[in-house]
């Protein structure tokens, strides 16, 4: 049974995880995240999150709408209340959901038991350390039934607070592991016969004329350096055709584009 | 010739225009707008941009870098050239980029000159109000060699600063009209014989299976309420197959996936 607690003081210690919270965006959180807005919570209290909430601090005139979803749930967590004034001065800028909560994560998968057998379509990001554009992959790779996403070192993290949020929650339930670099994409890729497909402008297969791929991992790189020249030489190069002069679309915009087109026959069918 | 011009008071009556950037986005600035970093600069002063810069305000470290650019342009506008702090005070926001410019927008074209003889590609947009999503919707069209955008007057402003940057300055290049809603844009198909592609998740067909359409306009919602339903029932309404249980991309990501369904054989051949 949830029991909402009331904490009408921003020094008071059940709430110092909510404490600054741009300012520990930035060093890390030991293994917690935030998640922020409704959209979010939904997800976190769902049977999909892969991770589970510790606490959960609400405005008072959320509580309402949102008790039904927090019983529903069976959530342990505990449900604090307190003003907005107060959400805000504690996180240190203007809550405006007014929904908040911290959730812990886990150690990472092994990459390789993301693996399926059978079909397989899996995203590999290299070297993408804006929040927005990870946060949108995760969201297009859950639209478009990915099976995980494997991330290289230099790629942020998907439990950044703004990453979960731009993911809709789907970074919560999306399996996500990392590897060092794109060599070791690669091998994953050899190990487990999928075939590498780079997302390239200067591709030589077009997107739309591509075969059916039973076992893919689509690679994406930043839109400023592209893949390293490396990967994509062990790689099918495959572009996304543009109007003349034109040679970028946004990196989650261009994910879509060919997450869908991967997809293919794996998306379902209209629903009822 | 370009002769960069110093100034160190952020009182400058010069600098005016870029006072309190943030604030004046919010209540308009008359026809004017406002460009932000290197990449949305070089737009504005290339020949494919509509409108034209009233001045440039650059940080002394980045003048050498852009001086190229500048003389080859053949501006008429004056060079500024402010320290950084002297930009960020000024604007009221850390500049980190430092590069701004203010450009003078024109009366909206009317949106029947908009619509080309021959293959036609338009996007229509229904009460989009978040500037990222308007932004990242010019680039894609702007990707795909859409012919225009048709906003209805509940779709925020492309011109906004934010809408600028994301759009990568495609929001300079793109040719955008108004009308008043969803009825003014069916009208303006009717007029042109453009067949109206509404994208909704209940829709008939899948995108993926769509016949060409030689002449169309892309009608897009807001994620959350979708399109007007007296809007849908008179259009073809098309949906993107997702992964059973989802059923929502961004908007944006949405509008690449159908984009590039929609141009197909309009899109370049693979660049030399």
């Amino acid at each position: 049974m949830v029991v909402p607690i009331r904490i009408d003081d921003p020094a008071d210690p059940r709430l110092a995880a909510y404490a600054a919270i741009r300012e520990r965006d930035l060093v890390g959180r030991q293994g917690r995240f935030v998640a922020e807005g409704e959209v979010v919570l939904r997800v976190l209290l769902s049977p999909r999150a892969r991770f589970r909430p510790e606490s959960i601090l609400l405005a008072p005139e959320r509580l309402p709408g949102l008790m039904p979803l927090l019983a529903a749930s069976g959530t342990a967590a505990p449900v604090y209340v307190a003003p907005r004034p107060v959400m805000s001065a504690l996180a240190g800028f203007p809550i405006h959901r007014g929904v908040l909560a911290i959730g812990r994560g886990g150690p990472d998968p092994d990459p390789d038991a993301l693996v399926p057998e059978g079909p397989a379509l899996l995203l590999g990001l290299v070297g993408l350390a804006n929040h927005d554009n990870v946060g949108g992959l995760f969201r297009n790779a859950a639209a478009f039934g990915a099976d995980a996403v494997i991330l290289d070192a230099a790629t942020c993290d998907p439990l950044y607070r703004k990453a979960i949020r731009v993911s809709a929650g789907t970074a919560l339930t999306m399996p996500f592991g990392r590897v060092p670099d794109g060599e070791a994409l690669l091998a994953l890729c050899h190990r487990h016969g999928l075939v590498p497909v780079a997302l390239t402008p200067a591709g030589e297969e077009d997107i739309a004329a591509l075969p059916p791929l039973p076992r893919a991992l689509l690679l994406l790189g930043t839109e400023g350096t592209g893949l390293p020249e490396a990967l994509m030489a062990r790689s099918r190069r495959v572009r996304i055709a543009m109007a003349p002069g034109v040679d970028s679309l946004n990196v989650a915009a261009a994910g879509a584009v060919a997450l869908h087109r991967l997809a293919g026959a794996r998306l379902a069918a209209r629903p009822a």
